[in-house]
């Protein structure tokens, strides 16, 4: 099950590492989505899998695990979807605690955003001892997610996962997932945020949170880099968590939720990889795959290139 | 557009008065749901009024008034199902008040308990000045509607009205309906409720809430007489609001939130004219009609059994 | 410096006791209003001294003590109408306080009600140890004065005095003051309260303190003196606190905030004698004499028909 | 381990129950005080057992299950007094939840009063579903119990419980105990609790707690036993908890905070007797056994004497 | 009613724009000033206007609308001082938004700087949607005015409305002027504040508020331009407010809050005028003209010339 | 009493001023630890006093005065270790305010680290007016002592005062010791912090505090430079910290709380003479003597080289 990585791919410079241990990669699907207005489990999840599998074949990179995150019998007949998404984010945080601690990076394909929380708390639990770890957040998204029930227009949980994990909020839910202590503001960085409501604008600039435009990152520039290493200087890992509506509206036909002037994929791939050489990185996520068919293509295409620019950083450590 | 009252129904052992006007009825359908989980507007309003309507031809009571709760075209268009829900009380505020400051008696026709937001707000503002009136609440409902985002299981809106109306949470959507001061705690009562969340009976039971068990109902024994006069006296005006998932399981098929004990139709209508007679109570809503069809026509029939039993107390003052 | 009790005041039926020591009076006068839109000192307490001191000459009763509250030098020069307000409060227990320990009965004459903390601040620390008593209070006013900074429409401080000594608000103001800890709302007994803004109302019945009507009081009925003495029964001291306007309209002419349906002076007389001959009443405040002279004799007539009634029931002891 | 009971017992009256299953009791044994000025494990719960051993196969009542409550390995190497009273309350909720849920009687032989938590936990979990039962408290002590961080004088955690059962504090306390919801103050009696420290007072008034003092409870008078009946009626399950200062300071030498004014062991015996009659009354606590060895035997005596009744209600039910 | 601007005026080398529309200019007049130790209406505005009028008029700049705030018939009979300040506020508020969608830029003449909040709303509400601005705030002010009633000397509301345009208390009042989002700290520059309370100043150092000293203003250093360009970047719409006693003592005689060290007439006007030739600029603010006659000259000379540089920055754009 | 200045120190290169007054130095002794773990009374302050004094006279320098904080014998008999803490501190703020404002330099020498509130409230109150001074904080600690309550794992009051003088937590503690206002976040520089808590580090990165790490601070780098010299010009007075912890572990013998990677004493002597020469410096406090005997010589030789480090930046001013 060891992961065979490809020497070079075009359009990234990457040569292959000759004298460490690939890096094994743990597929953690999680299909819970939450929702009371549409089905409670995703197929976006297995669909960007089954397109990752196929990239990843044609890289020549095996999966080492491939796991999906499921309620037990019991809790399946538990009452309550925001009950039911913090359950599951207990089990995707023990999933991911295990997979990080046998050496494995967990790539998480997530329904929605609410899977933000069992990925950190997946981090902060996968330590060598029980305390838990710092944690840094990254996170891509083309909205901030920093609703709380006060500001929120919609109701939408998906509109709350960042605040949650902030500790501003839906506290016994973040403690369903597992995160405890809550992640610091200082340890956020937002990037490519453009679309905010206007009270959670007040609640993310009254924050302690580093936003970085869609332009910073795209130019990697100075700003954006010397905060990213900053963040890995001081934490002991960092998630990197994508929602895939952070692309360019064109680039991601389908998607509820897309907002114009988002990065393409090739940039947004480039500015990953970039992160993701950075060892302290210790996982990914990525959420909201649009499954409308007639725009499947497109948007698989955009979601492959994007991850393909994690996994060159990746071997590129 | 007089009512004419009916002389005498068999059961209540009602004549009519003879020397007075007759109550003038305002009809007001909010078919707006709030739901994501299905279609945003609510059939339930439309099809118990044409049931009532009926019914009420039969007891020779005239609608004085027939009104639907609609947004506006520019609200239309804004995002948000719950900052919709709390447009939308807005208007119900305004109607409900509207008449009756003109003399009638609003009777709500409820898509669901959000509702209880413009109901409470149009009694508030239904006096002479602009001075709020102080309100009280009968609220007859299976359950106690005292979730708050921190300890809903569902994240469902519907399980939080009375929380928002006594200002525990929400105060944005409370306020676009139109209700503020929030109503005090001492100055509500629950009946018949009887399947509360865990949390949320913990928030229940460290509140002045006064609760009446379904026995105490029926029975119209002592205590439930003396905390409903007793609010009576001590308010301008209340409001009675009914979810009819309150009637004892068999007697509401169809209702997605049924539980047994609860009252039969019979009871509940009997206790209900005990209340309306009350001259304080200002106005009656019914929420949470059930409209699957093979079901329809038994809820219907309960649901009217119900509110005969109001309008009777309603000409008995 | 001994006090000489009357034999007999007709409309009492009081007889003197004759064989221990006459109760002393402290005359305590605080003169500043913390106002800002009249003079800082008030002349109502003077006035109030002068009839005061005829009238107890004609009882026949000395005056122990005539103390007024003033500023330090140092104090007189710092900013703050508010902060100076809490400084004089402090005086205020420190003299009450002191007076009590002596055994004397402060009576205190009050510019306004912002004196309440000092006059209960004095009874809390008129204990034989440095352990704060158990104080009661029994409210006489028209209003409740139980705004916060949050609900108030005025702005003035003198209508949050009970919300700042329940410790609702303004903490700094309570502890200048020396209350502490705050006055449970379960001692707090408010009887005549018949004005209150609707935000004020709420808070007043999301509270525990019990609410007796003009009258009930009048009546003196058994809900009344149920209250009152179970009061008296579990704290240590009770401080019986009269805002001038909780009489009747015409009773009080030139009042400020006179409102509609309050006792007239003998009733409040009567009532005042009831509840003074508990020697668990530890001082007796009077606030808000309205200076205006055009209408001085009326209202001094009825401030000190009330205040007879006090003396009587400290002499039936 | 069948439990063989007495056929009576001299001053209760009692008389065997001939057509039912004895009830079998599990003694269990929290030695962790929580304690930094003391040694960490108490001998107090130890020495009851040894007492209430011979005490119980005097009385013919064989014990069915003796646990004793311990940290994990992993858990010793723990750090932090307070963290460790939290751990040490979760096994103590496994503990009494288990052995309830067998059947059992739990009875708690306490190192002190902070393993309330674990015990209303036990009581809490002991249902046959996942969802938590509604618990009831009746409080025997001396004091409250019901101080907070911010009102404590000594900082020490054992002057707190209550105040933490109730959600007023420390809740990261109160999960690691595994009690989620707090007890609601409705649910809490106070029984014979006359030392409140001031700041502690005005919390215990602010809320909706119950309190009975020790002329009532001993009078058996109809205020106790309506409440104690109302309550019974309105949970699923009650707790009882005794600190052993409850006693009157004579009747108890040793016990640190011993206070005066208590019940002797006999009133308290016949006051448990009566309550544990109640087949509500699913566990018992026993906390804070004074270990001095001068004293030792006056103590034991007065602690098997309470613990006595409680057994002869138990057999009475 | 177009405006015709000054081709030259010496001391700023301003030379007239060609080929733009001249920006139009609404003078806003609110005269309500919510004192209670005072007139409740200004004279201030007023004077400043008749000063800038004549000035204008030297300038050749027209007055495109003058408009004075006032409260309708109904409004004029409620009560209470602060109420009738947010009740200013919103009509403040709609006429700003009103001249500024119609491309005016308002230049408000206010009372005092409880204004604030009317002004910050305007300009909230100036935008071509139903969708809230983001509005940052240049406050120019010897003083921070950023107290709570909590932290309050005087309990004058004149000290806490940038606390409250902040969201830091007073929500009510906030809501009544229209102000929803509160405006986020990072949005706040406070320039040549150089007076606070103690406490007050607790506050601000806790926020993410940025402080410019008088140096850094007068000397429009680096971080004084960076600070402010940047604010302009990130918001839609900047809003300048001054507090006319943020200038250096002697300049503004009579002024009751006067404070030494602040900059002179020129050296705030060269400062205006370069912040005002930002185009994210959308209006001024000018408050608390002191109206003492002897010293009149001296102060409106001081005031003119301060806008004059605003009025400059103006043209230059 | 004067001091007399050793010329030269090997290793600082100091030379002794000419012609100013040599800086006096009141040696400020606190001996009550506030532990319930331990003696009350801590030998610490007096064996570094006595190391001292020795070290003192070696440098020809005179002690000043001596001064120990004790509690009054009314103050003995009050109850609870947090609260003597509390009144133990407002003897030590009297004590520094007193010797602060006759022109001495306070240097504590400190039983632990909860006299940081009673050293803090000494230099608010060291002004010549009754206005508090703006405190600037510097803390030398291996800890951040940043917990509270709802935090802490050990319940340690030893955890909390960085945090209770921020205002976080236990204001009525703060208050005892007569802190008010508390330190804004933004005047506290925290160096050589290597141990927190989790849920403490999250609360450090939510606030404003300004971390400098071990390496930074022994550096002399410019970070730490631009810092420190920005906090002493933007307050009117700092005090330094240190808690003996700091230390390296090897180089504090016996400390309790003893962590790697602390500074040695000789280089944070030498940041402290740097520190010590900024004139804003206005008291320095030592705290955590580690008093077994075996380890003693080192601990006092690694306590006074840092001390002396401090003195010299003193007598360089």
């Amino acid at each position: 099950m060891t992961v065979i990585l490809l020497t070079s791919i075009a359009g990234y410079g990457h040569t292959m590492p000759k004298d460490k241990d690939p890096i094994k990669i743990a597929l953690v699907l999680q299909p819970i989505s939450g929702s009371r207005s549409g089905p409670e489990m995703s197929q976006g999840p297995q669909l960007m899998y089954e397109g990752l599998k196929k990239m990843m074949a044609d890289m020549r990179i095996e999966e080492a695990v491939k796991e999906i995150v499921k309620l037990t019998p019991e809790e399946e007949k538990d009452y309550g979807a925001w009950h039911r998404v913090g359950m599951a984010n207990g089990h995707l945080n023990e999933t991911v605690a295990r997979q990080s601690k046998k050496g494995m990076f967990p790539l998480g394909l997530l329904s929605n955003c609410n899977s933000l929380i069992g990925m950190l708390a997946g981090m902060q639990h996968s330590g060598s001892t029980r305390r838990p770890l710092s944690v840094g957040l990254i996170w891509l998204d083309a909205h901030a997610d920093f609703n709380t029930p006060e500001t929120t227009l919609s109701g939408m949980l998906g509109g709350m996962p960042v605040a949650v994990a902030a500790g501003k909020c839906l506290y016994r839910l973040r403690l369903k997932g597992g995160l405890e202590p809550a992640i610091p503001e200082k340890n956020i960085i937002m990037m490519c945020v453009r679309d905010m409501d206007p009270l959670e604008e007040e609640l993310v600039l009254n924050s302690h949170i580093t936003l970085i435009s869609t332009e910073e990152m795209v130019k990697l520039n100075r700003r954006m880099k010397v905060e990213f290493e900053s963040l890995c200087d001081r934490v002991d890992v960092v998630y990197i968590h994508i929602d895939l509506d952070v692309l360019d509206a064109p680039d991601i036909p389908g998607h509820t939720f897309q907002v114009p002037d988002g990065p393409n994929p090739a940039q947004l791939g480039k500015a990953l990889k970039y992160m993701m050489e950075n060892p302290k990185v210790g996982a990914l996520g990525v959420a909201s795959f649009p499954i409308q068919e007639e725009v499947r293509d497109k948007s698989l295409g955009s979601t492959l290139e994007v991850i393909k620019g994690g996994l060159l950083g990746l071997q590129a450590r």
